[in-house]
């Protein structure tokens, strides 16, 4: 690559991070604003202390939302179209951190797992709160997340626009909750497998995050900006499926080969919950029967001591299984950056920059 | 009242009762055809076991639907302006039953409850298929009752209708939502209380099930009929509010006090689940000290013995609670019926009169 050519993207890629920067300052604002309206805008019954808890419980988790990618997605898909911020963007932008809340806090049930964002999960929140009584704790957090759905399609009701642009965005929201669910569904069944197929895993990353954390806020984005989806929707989905393949290859590598400096916690907690991700299948594929029964009784074993993950890194390692990883993560970045590429001719080329940039930002960080 | 009047009655009773048959089967039919279409109507995994089963499980559920009551609320309200099946109509009606589908896989979950509707409850039907791992059984049904909810209000995008009538319907629909999990929380509240008022019962009674087994299904009916709800909302909701209290009373009631032979189901099971309803309250209310505490040890204790029940019921008579009760579900099913006779000079004399019909025939069995 040329000094040059290199200098440009770095340029590209200072300004895309300040933009991303302001998204996530004015959205936190918004999100903050929605939850202190809330109170006066949900029928709620009075004489409860019950509902006010919960609804406490659903902005704490909601506002200790880390990076808010999905909205700094949602935010160019829209500046593919235009650079104003047009109508109903940011009731988007809610509804789809509000979605992410409703799955988080089930996720949260569903992996019984006590720590979310750096705080408690609100699963365990409630269990504080009721150490006698596990049942009432589980089902109030079940009713929390059941909540924030409602909350997170309700919100697209209330833009100022179109009521056919508010359908077409439910439509997209309803789908992205429907198939996540179906993506979290599979990830249960993933684990029954000892050696999941690469497909199974691409399957599994499709349907339970690249729908509603990428191709939705794409699609959501052009929407609000007046785009007509029918002649896209196929670039969106390719675009989609390979970004997110590529993003979880580098989620799956990182937990298992991360420094824990950087990433700030100790790796192989995906061995420990027995989770059978890219990282752990690429282990068990390369892997000698011996050394697979090293990784396979590791598997699921919460008290899997740090010793033995090193182990396992090793023989990742012998066998080039992290290489391989690597440069897999980069060849999907790399697709995915060259079908953004292709969006020259339709859009903006300052938010097609951006497209193409991101995928190969998140896998540098790994090379 | 006169023998003419009464034979009036008897008749108006008569074929309500056959037009309530005839939406229950016709629709029964729909929603079947639903499930069939579901399949290549919903994007899935295509290597995924789990989520056809997760599919399954909703449609036996949902097709072992009792009297479908809201469907025929729904189709009444429509009737009020028209004797045309309206555009929209089917939809809502599959969009309430689907909605309560979500509730009741969540609700067995919430109260760890085997058997509903005759069969074993979602979570129950997993945890059988997961002996061994009651976390995959518990993460499983979450996700079942999840993707209820989504299904229940995408498929009011799918009717035939102007996006002002999808919106206005979607906005009935995550609004009930919303409401019943608010309802749900204050129900799990209502039993940290030792005696209840009786206001904060008519809460958790508006709240749980009003709203979206009464309110909603009329202004569903009403809206999809062309009807703009802007001047008729106070008298559905006062309408809605009597008739679930009336309504409520009888359940309970029938629980404490019924004929096992007419009920199906031997008396008590809200005593034996702690549940401290309109029946337990007036217990609790009326009775003496040594007498309120036969019944405190009972509340929540599963094995309490059908003699405790029996001595209950005693105390209760002793007191005319059971009387009291009686009299109180009529005082209410009257006030809601006096409430749709003023809806006579608004809406079509045929359909009100079954709207003024309804909460009376509910309480008959009682008196």
């Amino acid at each position: 690559m040329s000094t040059t050519n290199h200098q440009a993207q770095q340029a590209t890629a200072a300004a895309a991070r300040e933009r991303l920067a302001g998204y996530r300052r004015r959205f936190d604002a918004r999100f903050e604003a929605y939850f202190d309206s809330l109170a006066g805008n949900l029928d709620t019954p009075p004489l409860s202390r019950f509902t006010p808890r919960c609804l406490d419980l659903l902005r704490d988790l909601s506002l200790r939302g880390g990076k808010r990618l999905r909205v700094a997605l949602l935010y160019e898909a829209a500046r593919l179209v235009t650079d104003e911020e047009p109508a109903g963007l940011a009731e988007a932008a809610l509804s789809i951190e509000l979605l992410q809340t409703h799955g988080l806090v089930h996720d949260d049930i569903i992996d019984d797992a006590p720590v979310r964002r750096g705080g408690p999960s609100t699963y365990y929140a409630y269990r504080r709160e009721f150490p006698e009584d596990p049942g009432t704790a589980l089902g109030l957090a079940v009713l929390a997340g059941d909540l924030a759905a409602f909350l997170s399609m309700r919100i697209l009701l209330e833009a100022d626009a179109p009521a056919a642009l508010k359908q077409a965005m439910l439509e997209v929201q309803l789908g992205a909750g429907a198939e996540t669910v179906a993506g979290q569904i599979i990830d249960l069944e993933r684990d029954f497998e000892p050696l999941p197929s690469e497909e199974l895993l691409h399957t599994v990353t499709e349907y339970k995050s690249t729908r509603y954390s990428i191709l939705a806020p794409l699609r959501l984005g052009l929407l609000a900006a007046g785009e007509d989806l029918a002649g896209h929707d196929e670039r969106l989905r390719r675009y989609a499926t390979l970004a997110g393949i590529s993003g979880q290859m580098r989620d799956d590598y990182l937990d298992l080969f991360g420094d824990e400096h950087t990433t700030g916690k100790s790796p192989g907690s995906d061995i420990r919950s027995g989770r059978r991700s890219y990282a752990v299948r690429a282990v068990l594929a390369a892997a000698t029967t011996a050394e697979r029964a090293v990784l396979e009784s590791a598997l699921g074993d919460p008290d899997c001591t740090a010793a033995t993950i090193d182990r396992i890194r090793g023989i990742a390692r012998d066998h080039g299984a992290d290489a391989g990883l690597r440069s897999a993560m980069r060849r999907y970045a790399e697709d995915a950056a060259a079908e953004a590429s292709a969006w020259r001719p339709h859009w903006r080329a300052e938010a097609v920059s951006f497209f193409e940039g991101l995928p190969l930002w998140n896998v540098q960080r790994t090379q």
